[in-house]
């Protein structure tokens, strides 16, 4: 039988007695369930226009008569008898966040802190086989005297009582020993490289001797409850009476989750991970730590370390191997975290000789321009507007978002969603997008300036211009989907916003170019790294003066580069000592206080 | 008024409503109270003579009518009215056992491992003094950089936000950096050296840069309602499900009580103990660390790592400072601990020119000859014996136990009992000189036999020996003490044991001579360790030809010996290499497998 699925104008053919919610699922229309399909979260309403076996006990308690009467029904409950017609309202659909897990394809040279070592049979079989000091006297000649082993792996030793007659492996780091295996070369070597964000946290699991990358996982960072972005989580951390342990204790949870999801995936145990390589944005850093952070809520903004650290990953509580390690990447500042080392890490923009920029769109806009020779960097306080914040209608990259928007001056509007969901808002790369656009059909003047119906003209563009709450508006979006969002528009101040966080941006990359002495045709290349980087078009990019027309072809998105530094310094202690080279050359610039900046932030503000 | 305690025969002078627990204590006689006094726990019951006040409700519920009848009350809820007389039965009387805590005088020249560094007043006041990186660039000129800092200090750090514009205090071992004071100088680094036994456990609170004794604190080894000795535990460790978990608990939790009280008499914050150094047998080395003693179950007793290890106090939940180390000192084998190491590191022998026999009573008899050159030692299984174990009416060391008995020729008896108290048994020194006095009025013959009263003659002598259970028996004691024990006596099985006992000993130190190639009068000292060995009289020792005759004048009991030894590991990273370089050079012979020591056993058994 047919099931017609709106708003999404899908038409099912299913099974008589098919479960709606998995019919559903399987069309690729995931709706929310905290219960796990049980009938009590009540959070998989959709209307039906009957076909559905009748109102199970479930439903009567959650919905109501009223609901029922209504076609309301619960997905999880219901049954196809027929063919029929389900309308699915937005808030009901679980909303999957978009997270950049991928980068460039990069080849890791492997040059792990922890290495496997095989002991060979001894000499004399059938000798008891005891112990420590029997497995040193298993190295071979002349290896040198083995370090000190864990108390993990002397408990392992003692449990086995005597250690098998045929070859062993042991496993370090450094001076010390680790664990010690029975069946060497087997079981990998396993790592975890995790890119800490404000807003996202992505992990990735990689074969440490390889370097290949095994599987990964993401969460949204459940510290947003507490707070949207790092401001607003500091003044938790430092307000609340226990605010930094709730902080610290999210997000090691959403850690562990991570770990346990990519090792799922792989069919590997996390106690076969040693080590974690975290980079993430300095709050992040010190929240993750359990460092009270409050000298970076005033200037200077210090941290408390800058430098790399190396600690048990157990004392934060980290489910993995019992001595695994927790390595941070060093800090460059305040508001440049071991996030950008990263990216620099991911680029090789330290080792080229030609001036590369770098950008790593966040909540701040992370700008690094320079060579092997130098390296200058600088935070532009963008604001959130890049993330959807702060906008009339904006949402994260998630489901039902506007990532891209097409005008012709007749005033057709083309929007693509992501996952194709009905739209419920609009994200970063739409918002560049569609200023883009309403710019380029004339719509909104070169200060930005969304232009009256009146001065519009008449035609379709010009209906499309209106007033709301005092302010002009642009609707981009007069859609049927009547459960929540009637109509979505483009503000005045949304506009406001964007200028303001591109102006920022703008000043930054510009003064860096002043301070190191280059000019647009010397730059080689421009990296655009982080999810909004990614999936903004160049074009609208350059539409609203974002970046530098002339740089069009050296745009180049690198993903999520954060995370591929991570995977780097995960896998080499030569990629460590590199970030922290890098951590020392980087020359940050305090913007705020630089003397152009002011006037460069206002030229910035115009469109092009 | 007056009050005449029994079998005592104190009579105290207390004023009127004195409270009579407090009264009896203060005349040195501490009742059992685990209800701390409240007079639910019926411990503290005394018979009296009239004179106290009315029963209260507890006493009614504890001792009911028959009990308080018979003139039965609880201390702790009695107060005294008039003058009267009081019988305390034994069995209220709290045992405290008599722990060896004091060594010989040492100077210590310590060069801890851990070390304050006192930072100068940053030059420029008013500069804002945050972070890892401004305390870095207080340090001196031309100082070296600062290593890594810990965790801890870094949440210190943060916490306080901003340091006092003063001088600061750097707490480091080695390269890494623990804890940042404020108040420089003022409050002491300490450390803790522990004497881990199997009976017993003693703790020394120190001062770790002056090495000076700040106060110590005992308990007895709660792993012996496990297993009495080493072997019952291993094979409690090994065969019970959770028996590790169990014996590693009970350890742990006496070490931090010790640390507790020890802490509480010194007045110090245990947080400030930041190094704890143990020595112990090898089974309770193992226990410890929650090692499965597996391998120490049988030949050749191998342990599961020798050498010296450092671990993280909190690993194994110390209560201490968070970043206070474990550190364990080497181990010879497995039935020659780190205990043996350190009364050699007590004692010096290592470092002498002349030749020096260390005995360590313990539950084995362990034996170190030699000197600088060369070291040799072995473990004789010497049995519970000389700790009053296996003997009839044997005990430990604690309030009651017969400690010292001379005879003379007419059979009278003069004993001592430890805290004067009514006798309830014998322990090791008790029964060295009650055997040795036996020998020498003639009551034993050569070969150990005890005479029979018609062979001994007529007299008082003669009169104490009797039989008892099928055995010849010598009544030591026949006492008014009729609430537990009526009669002290020394059976002839009891004075085999103790010649097994003697003559293992014996037997090991006469082959250590021969394998060293020293006669006796090459011997210029004799340190006996341990409790037996400081509370036997060398002339008993001798009698029974436990020692040499010929040694008398060398003889020099130097107290408990290892907790002397660790103390030295405790405050010097010095002494730590000397313990590694005794653990090297000590040559361990396995007496059991040596061709003299069936030959010098049977030998060693007959008295002098």
């Amino acid at each position: 039988m047919k099931l017609l699925i709106r708003p999404f104008g899908k038409t099912l053919e299913v099974p008589r007695s098919a479960d709606l919610r998995e019919a559903l699922a399987a069309a690729g229309i995931q709706l929310r369930s905290d219960c796990g399909g049980i009938g009590r979260c009540g959070q998989c309403r959709v209307r039906s226009r009957g076909g559905l076996s009748p109102p199970t006990p479930a439903e009567a308690e959650n919905l109501g008569i009223g609901e029922l009467r209504k076609g309301i029904r619960l997905a999880c409950q219901a049954e196809i008898q027929d063919s029929s017609e389900i309308f699915v309202p937005p808030t009901s659909l679980e909303s999957r966040v978009k997270i950049l897990v991928e980068g460039l394809p990069q080849t890791l040279r492997p040059d792990p802190a922890v290495k496997k070592q095989i002991l060979p049979t001894p000499p004399q079989r059938g000798s008891r086989d005891l112990g420590w000091e029997a497995l040193c006297a298993r190295a071979l000649e002349p290896a040198p005297r083995l370090g000190s082993p864990t108390l993990t792996l002397l408990r392992r030793l003692a449990a086995d009582g005597e250690l098998a007659q045929g070859p062993v492996s042991l496993i370090s780091r450094g001076e010390q020993y680790l664990a010690v295996e029975t069946e060497p070369g087997e079981a990998p070597l396993l790592g975890m490289a995790v890119d800490l964000g404000t807003t996202t946290i992505v992990g990735y699991l990689l074969d440490l001797s390889s370097g290949r990358l095994l599987s990964h996982a993401a969460r949204k960072n459940p510290q947003a409850k507490y707070g949207a972005d790092v401001v607003s989580r500091i003044v938790f951390a430092t307000q609340e009476p226990q605010g930094l342990s709730y902080l610290q204790a999210a997000v090691l949870e959403a850690l562990n989750d991570i770990v346990r999801e990519a090792g799922g995936k792989a069919r590997v145990s996390q106690e076969r991970i040693f080590e974690i390589c975290v980079v993430g944005n300095t709050t992040m850093h010190h929240l993750l730590l359990g460092l009270r952070p409050l000298s970076l809520a005033h200037f200077p903004y210090t941290p408390v370390i800058r430098e790399a650290l190396e600690l048990p990953a157990r004392e934060l509580g980290l489910a993995l191997h019992p001595e695994a390690r927790l390595y941070l990447l060093p800090l460059i500042a305040g508001f440049m975290g071991s996030d950008t080392i990263g990216v620099v890490l991911a680029t090789r923009m330290h080792r080229r000789r030609s001036i590369n920029l770098a950008i790593d769109f966040g909540t701040n806009g992370e700008v690094v321009l320079g060579n092997r020779e130098r390296l200058l960097a600088a935070s532009c306080a963008a604001g959130p507007a890049f993330e959807g914040s702060q906008i009339r209608y904006g949402m994260t990259g998630a489901s039902g978002a506007i990532d891209a928007v097409a005008l012709d001056p007749r005033g057709r509007v083309r929007l693509h969603t992501i996952d194709d969901y009905p739209p419920l808002g609009i994200c970063g790369s739409g918002l560049v997008d569609a200023v883009s656009e309403i710019r380029r059909t004339g719509a909104m003047d070169r200060s930005g300036r969304l232009l009256s119906r009146n001065e519009a003209g008449r035609g379709n563009l010009a209906s499309r211009l209106t007033r709301l709450g005092g302010q002009t508006a642009f609707l981009l979006y007069g859609g049927q989907n009547r459960d929540r969002v009637r109509k979505i528009y483009l503000t005045q101040k949304d506009v406001r916003e964007l200028q303001l966080a591109k102006s920022a941006l703008r000043a930054g990359i510009n003064i860096l170019m002043r301070e190191l002495g280059v000019r647009e045709r010397d730059i080689a290349q421009v990296f655009l790294a982080g999810a909004f980087g990614n999936y903004i078009k160049p074009e609208s990019a350059m539409g609203i003066g974002l970046l530098p027309a002339f740089l069009r072809r050296q745009i180049k998105p690198v993903g999520n580069a954060a995370g591929m530094g991570a995977q780097r310094a995960l896998v080499s202690v030569r990629a460590r000592r590199e970030a922290a080279d890098i951590a020392r050359r980087v020359e940050y610039l305090e913007l705020a206080k630089h003397p152009d900046f002011q006037k460069e932030f206002i030229d910035g503000m115009a469109f092009p």
